[in-house]
């Protein structure tokens, strides 16, 4: 079977986008008629995926937005994985990162019980919290790297001339090793240091999020380009498009707003 | 209402225990009659905290154990954390961390759908990631630091003489800024390097995870001890204790695991 890395790839270049879409559900932002309710999420989801299929790469449901809802909001995500049931690769955001012993069960639940095809991932906790994730073959793994919020100041960015976000960038072309396993999470907010990022891990796929509601330039998307072809860059949206609508043709309208998004990129 | 840091220093006098029981469900480890029956983890789960109520100062599930189990995973956890009932405080291991619009939905989930009364979360996002779980008041944070596994030492150790772990530390008490809701993850594991996280941050409670298969010593815990009283620290055992015994007796040999160590600590 295809790598996740490849069916991205082969994505981009069929859809001819880069467009990641998240689906980053939440019931008070649904449109007229589902707002407001836990219960249509996975109606909600599929008017998204039925509108989009053809226009993205991949899809990105962040688990918070389910796990806030409970047991019904985790059988939401599942049915909503289910029912993209391959046509696109699915990231699940999830960020986790803890010792090995429970890395693997963190990596049995996104890969086995909800059948991710990605995930991102948290470096903190070193090699033995990622290690886990790629015994599965195929699939693919974001580490945090440099993110899109103020917050990345604090850490990411600390000792100047060699901030640790240089230091994930290299430990993660360590770790993957030509594996096409890794990758890695770059703000888009970061235009300044995309560049940066891009030099010191040359083949590496980027996920970039922070388009649009955060502020991110669409220009930001080139310094994160490799040369030579490959996965490259995924962008990813997530408020901007989905709550496009609030109407009726909500549908329509989230169609348009990633369409828009995907050719501006 | 007291505060977690107050009602696990209650416990901590009255039962004259800093033992943290790890409830790790992981129906391939329980006992007679239970393995591999992860419907059986409530009962399971009931078990450990009826043999150790009178011997712990809190309980400390591991989230990814019960979502590798899907839906009725999670339905587990919730039920274990209603069964106790505030009889002691519940420390909910998530190492979340996002941006703070999803790190809001993640503390919803973490504090409202499953009532916790403290999280553990990966400082990597910085404070936006950490702000919205200190709105709930009273509830208390447990920021990774310095953690008791092998790959603390990618990243966490990284720059010699100002190394990240103290970048965290003294990030902690900045935030914290006296409200009692930050404290730290520091390993058991950690022997030399316990003293001076607690230099950095006096007056911290700090969860130490670590002792007993991880190979964490007994006294490294005097190490992490505040002086004057206090919360000071919480030492968390999971697989030592709850899977001590394995026959049908199992919950006397639990409770004789949870006392030794707690005596020994």
């Amino acid at each position: 079977m295809a790598s996740c890395w490849e069916r991205i790839a082969a994505l981009q270049e069929s859809n001819a986008s880069r467009l990641c879409v998240g689906l980053d559900a939440d019931p008070d932002k649904y449109p007229a008629g589902l707002k407001g309710k836990p219960e249509s999420t996975l109606e909600f989801n599929k008017g998204i995926i039925d509108s989009t299929l053809d226009v993205v790469c991949a899809y990105k449901p962040n688990a918070a937005f389910y796990e806030a809802m409970g047991e019904a909001g985790l059988r939401a995500l599942k049915e909503t994985i289910a029912y993209i049931g391959g046509r696109a690769p699915v990231i699940l955001d999830v960020k986790r990162g803890d010792i090995g012993n429970t890395a693997s069960r963190y990596a049995a639940a996104a890969f086995e019980d909800l059948g991710a095809d990605a995930v991102t991932l948290s470096p903190y906790m070193g090699f033995d919290s990622v290690e886990p994730f790629m015994k599965y073959e195929g699939r693919g793994i974001f580490l945090l790297c440099l993110t899109s919020n103020r917050g990345s100041r604090d850490f990411q960015l600390y000792h100047e001339g060699d901030p640790l976000y240089t230091r994930v960038a290299r430990k993660a072309v360590e770790w993957d090793e030509g594996r096409g396993q890794l990758g890695l999470v770059v703000g888009a907010t970061q235009d300044e240091l995309i560049g940066h990022v891009r030099a010191l891990s040359a083949e590496l796929p980027f996920l970039l999020p922070g388009i649009g509601a955060q502020g991110g330039a669409i220009e930001s998307v080139n310094a994160a380009e490799v040369s030579g072809g490959g996965l490259g860059v995924v962008v990813n949206a997530s408020r901007g498009v989905i709550y496009a609508g609030s109407g009726q043709n909500w549908r329509e309208e989230v169609r348009r707003a990633a369409k828009e998004l995907k050719e501006s990129i």
